[in-house]
């Protein structure tokens, strides 16, 4: 595909915006090829070093790969998604963990954050904001493992909830398919916003 | 920096990895160094491509780089972050726009979204999750720049649209300063939390 980044404004080497970015689409069919929990591994082992406000890494996932588990998901989803998430080798319920201050003690240098934050109101739209960042990452981080990533916000949140995060303070935000493309897998590519309808300088 | 992520799981080369991941931080003090107008431009429109639902791509950057325009915004932002962006070459303000509804007929395959859209009630929190996911793609695109994001959410929103926004419907979501680093730029890494705490397989 041709780069369209004028030459020498980026670091990031062609191949790698390709990858991420211009060449990578949101997949509606996936092949049959699974996603090992080896990769499902690596992923996280690389998006969980992008920031987070407090460095409060508030998203959790459940990855819903087997056949029962899948089973009990795809009613949960809208209609126009059962089929895309059916074919998809694992598909990751994002979530954000309302809880996330419980583990503050261990990832950030003020160990009174955990207190402070288990009175403050604004916890849950933190949990939220910041999962929702990472849910950003989390889609780059599928294409650097050069799979395609399909999320969609069409499912019935409260019953993934109950069925999936039952046990735990979690939020669904989120489902993300993961796997090969398969055959037909995109639409044609949809005009983006030039520079100027979204950026200005002041 | 050593790599912990196993070889032969990712598809993205190892120093676009470090680049975008590994050796990237929040950065809290900034070089003299402009970030240009074509710099701006090389990030949009690099992660303009990245998925949005409904291709909605609702994200608005008002980058504040003028002397006076950075001196109106100062005394907007929480007291510890004012140092911060007083130095930083730029500081891009990322809003949701809440009427990005309007450009429907010309990014999406149904022109009947916009009228849709204009009657839900669920499109001002479309607007912000999207938006939110939009800003997890632009840290990673100022650092594809190669270039330091400092996230922050520490400002008073209100004050910012009024100053900055007027004139459309766009609710500040954050502000991130962006240069190159200076000095003792960032604090020791703090840590991420272990994969088994993020992420289950069903």
């Amino acid at each position: 595909m041709t780069a369209i980044v004028p030459d020498g404004f980026l670091a990031l080497a062609e191949d790698a915006q390709d990858l991420l970015f211009r060449e990578a689409r949101t997949a509606n069919t996936f092949t049959s090829e699974p996603v090992t929990d080896e990769r499902l591994r690596a992923i996280y082992e690389l998006v969980k070093w992008a920031p987070t406000a407090m460095n409060a890494q508030p998203l959790g996932i459940v990855a819903v790969r087997g056949a029962d588990a899948k089973e009990r998901l795809l009613p949960l989803m809208a209609e126009g998604n059962r089929a895309k998430t059916a074919a998809a080798p694992v598909a990751l319920i994002a979530a954000a963990d309302e809880d996330f201050h419980e583990h503050m003690p261990n990832i950030w240098h003020r160990p009174e954050a955990r207190e402070n934050l288990a009175a403050s109101p604004g916890r849950a739209g933190m949990a939220k904001f910041n999962a929702t960042i990472q849910l950003g990452y989390l889609i780059l981080g599928v294409r650097a493992a050069g799979l395609a990533a399909g999320p969609m916000a069409g499912f019935d949140a409260e019953a993934v909830e109950k069925e999936f995060l039952a046990g735990g303070n979690l939020r669904a935000i989120a489902i993300v398919n993961v796997g090969r493309p398969g055959p037909d897998a995109w639409f044609d590519r949809n005009r983006r916003l030039e520079y100027e309808q979204v950026v200005s300088v002041v």
